[in-house]
């Protein structure tokens, strides 16, 4: 008996997961009977004349009404790639409550709907694979949950939004954000409006698909603070490789007393660490558990075929009648504050006291000074300098940078970067 | 109805076994309930007084005879902690006979015996699950099986080995491979005898087993050439470096027309590709996949806690009723043939010709140099030089080698070390 599938979306990913099934099929790989049945989108004319198309069996059918698909009898899996909450969630609930399995690349979806969907394909009996949701061809889902089930994970850190990864990788090397994201959007990379990806809401709602899975905790995506990347300029680049680092928007989520420490935005990431790995559009994921250690997983985080590999693997699992292991989440408070050594930029316009100044505000707020850094060649009135900070309180250093934006000083808003510590060990 | 588990063997990791469930169980993380109740090990009064003998619940069964745990009535899973094809063996078939579910850590048993205990665990309705077979704690057997069956895989490369990666990973800083390897075995990652680990049978075994998933190809490993990393010299790590490389022990296996190319031994590695990134005793894996790329997996691979984590992880997914996915696999030849770059290092002592001689030896095999590099300072009766080339069959370069093996002037074996090749694209 073969898995039907139902099709949600002929677009870059549903046509390659079209390509990458009849790929299968056409190898005799032995995996399990898989065939598209049915697929909806709009504008059925002009997809039916993609590229693609032809990987789509002849007999199937294809539909604009999505209820030819949600409920039809001869689909066994719906395969959901649209995206967006609504009115994705609506669908899924129509097609696990009609007793289909679902496989969904929606992380938005799965962030905040997550937990009672999973609890509705519990009851129907079914299962609601998305492995595509986080970090595309990189099998972090399906890795964690049958493969990480028997450590106690405390930390998940991630590049997860492929986007702000090229960016700031292609600003490793001296362009400019604005250049850049001009360069993503020409091509495909980037979005017209880059807020969901610059602004970290693409990368929050997989941290808290992974923080369910791997701490086990269920957080609100709204709860996370999101700081953008914008603010990140080719002169923190330069002081950034003096301190041994590079720049990157990480996501990281940890256990702590109470909860759940959670953010997501551009940090100083050591060289040495794992996370300065990733370049251009890839995604990384390091889970750091009690007894193993750090895991790394990296690899394509985005693109159409990669995507589309993450959507097959959850289908031939479902074809082979694996059930995932899903360990139970309970709700956590999120706090944004953590405790981290931090990297401050200031530009200013050059006078005497300034960084008297800076120092006895810091230390007003009990904030110890590791380092000052200058290089040389700026202009005065518009002078670049770094200070960075030993460990301390996210939340204590946020007022004592408000205080010093006050300075009269400051040509810009203070940059102020929490500074990635790499810490792995392993339970001997 | 609680998973009862018993227990072959309470040493580093069986012990380390039974710390990671306690702590689950203390956690109340809501896993199924999974209990040791049998625990087989020589010398139980002895065992008993271990540290760790605290997390076995005090009504197991402690026992000198292995019958008594591989059909017991109490026992739902067997864990093998034993290693070694004989008699391990002949313990997993009684086990999956008696319809026990079996976890094993055995990558002897499961590269040379696995594709009969596979059909008789599936004649039995039970599993038999092996993540910590490879790379201890990093979950490359769950994330190939369940998160990249929708590609097809065509290569797969790792660093699989601690001890080679230890010793070599500390060659890179200047240290001599002599004293490395005593340190190792001092601090317990090197066996007194360390041909298994440095003359790469333990990496081929387990670069079976990652054939057999990955690639779905079954090989017999006396078939795969492996080549010993005693060869390497500090030398070797000078001149790497010059090359924008360094040296690892790396386990290869690629489709190719008509089977399968694999071979296990030191490489120069590109410091770009991630094959590089892995330090000290950890493993890292990388999966080449037609439509999803390179995806990399890397942490610790050896060890107690990092090993029991893959243990704990297998039995929670039997306890969670998830089955396994398992590709089925097909004989394939081997060919320990590549067509590659390579690195020649002489050590020569100096007299007029030499490069000509070695020239011309490569010339007559229609071998073409890339790069000769002669660092300075050497003693002329023991002159180190080394020479690479353009991609060319290993089978024809080994011929040559032999042939400048006869050359008057060489000092010592010429070593002949693969250039690895980075070259990881997805389709878009």
């Amino acid at each position: 008996m073969p898995i039907r599938v139902g099709l949600l979306g002929f677009g870059t990913v549903g046509s390659a997961f079209a390509e990458v099934l009849a790929a299968q099929v056409l190898a005799g790989s032995g995996a399990p009977e898989i065939r598209i049945t049915r697929v909806f989108n709009r504008g059925v004319a002009r997809k039916k004349a993609h590229a693609r198309a032809k990987f789509v069996p002849a007999d199937a059918v294809w539909t604009e009404n999505v209820d030819d698909v949600l409920t039809a009898a001869d689909v066994d899996v719906v395969v959901e790639l649209m995206g967006g909450l609504d009115p994705a969630e609506g669908w899924l609930r129509t097609a696990l409550g009609a007793g289909k399995h679902v496989v969904t690349a929606n992380k938005q979806l799965i962030a905040y709907k997550g937990t009672e969907l999973f609890a509705l394909a519990a009851a129907k009996g079914v299962q609601l694979l998305y492995g595509a949701a986080v970090a595309g061809g990189v099998p972090v889902i399906p890795g964690i949950a049958q493969g990480l089930g028997g450590d106690a994970m405390t930390r998940i850190s991630g590049i997860v939004n492929g986007t702000c990864n090229f960016i700031l990788s292609s600003m490793e090397t001296g362009a400019d954000y604005a250049e850049v994201l001009a360069r993503a959007q020409a091509a495909g990379y980037a979005e017209a409006d880059p807020s969901a990806d610059v602004d970290g809401f693409d990368a929050r709602a997989k941290l808290c698909i992974l923080a369910r899975l791997a701490l086990r905790a269920e957080i609100a995506p709204d709860a996370v603070p999101a700081r953008t990347i914008s603010v990140v300029s080719a002169v923190d680049f330069a002081y950034a490789k003096e301190l041994g680092c590079t720049v990157r928007q990480v996501a990281q989520a940890a256990l702590v007393e109470g909860g759940v420490s959670a953010r997501v935005g551009p940090m100083l990431v050591p060289l040495s660490s794992p996370v300065a790995w990733s370049h251009g559009t890839q995604n990384m994921v390091v889970t750091s558990g009690r007894f193993g250690g750090d895991v790394v997983f990296s690899g394509h985080g985005a693109g159409g075929h990669p995507t589309a590999v993450a959507v097959m693997s959850d289908v031939c699992a479902l074809a082979a009648n694996s059930v995932q292991v899903r360990p139970p989440a309970q709700a956590m408070r999120v706090s944004g504050e953590v405790v981290a050594p931090h990297y401050l930029r200031f530009i200013v316009a050059d006078e005497p006291g300034i960084v008297a100044g800076i120092a006895g505000v810091l230390a007003r707020h009990g904030v110890n000074i590791d380092a000052i850094l200058q290089h040389r060649g700026h202009a005065p009135e518009r002078l670049p300098f770094v200070v960075t900070t030993e460990p301390c309180s996210s939340a204590v250093l946020a007022d004592a940078v408000a205080e010093m934006g006050k300075m009269s000083c400051m040509v810009e808003p203070v940059v102020c970067l929490e500074i990635l510590v790499a810490d792995d060990k392993a339970t001997d």
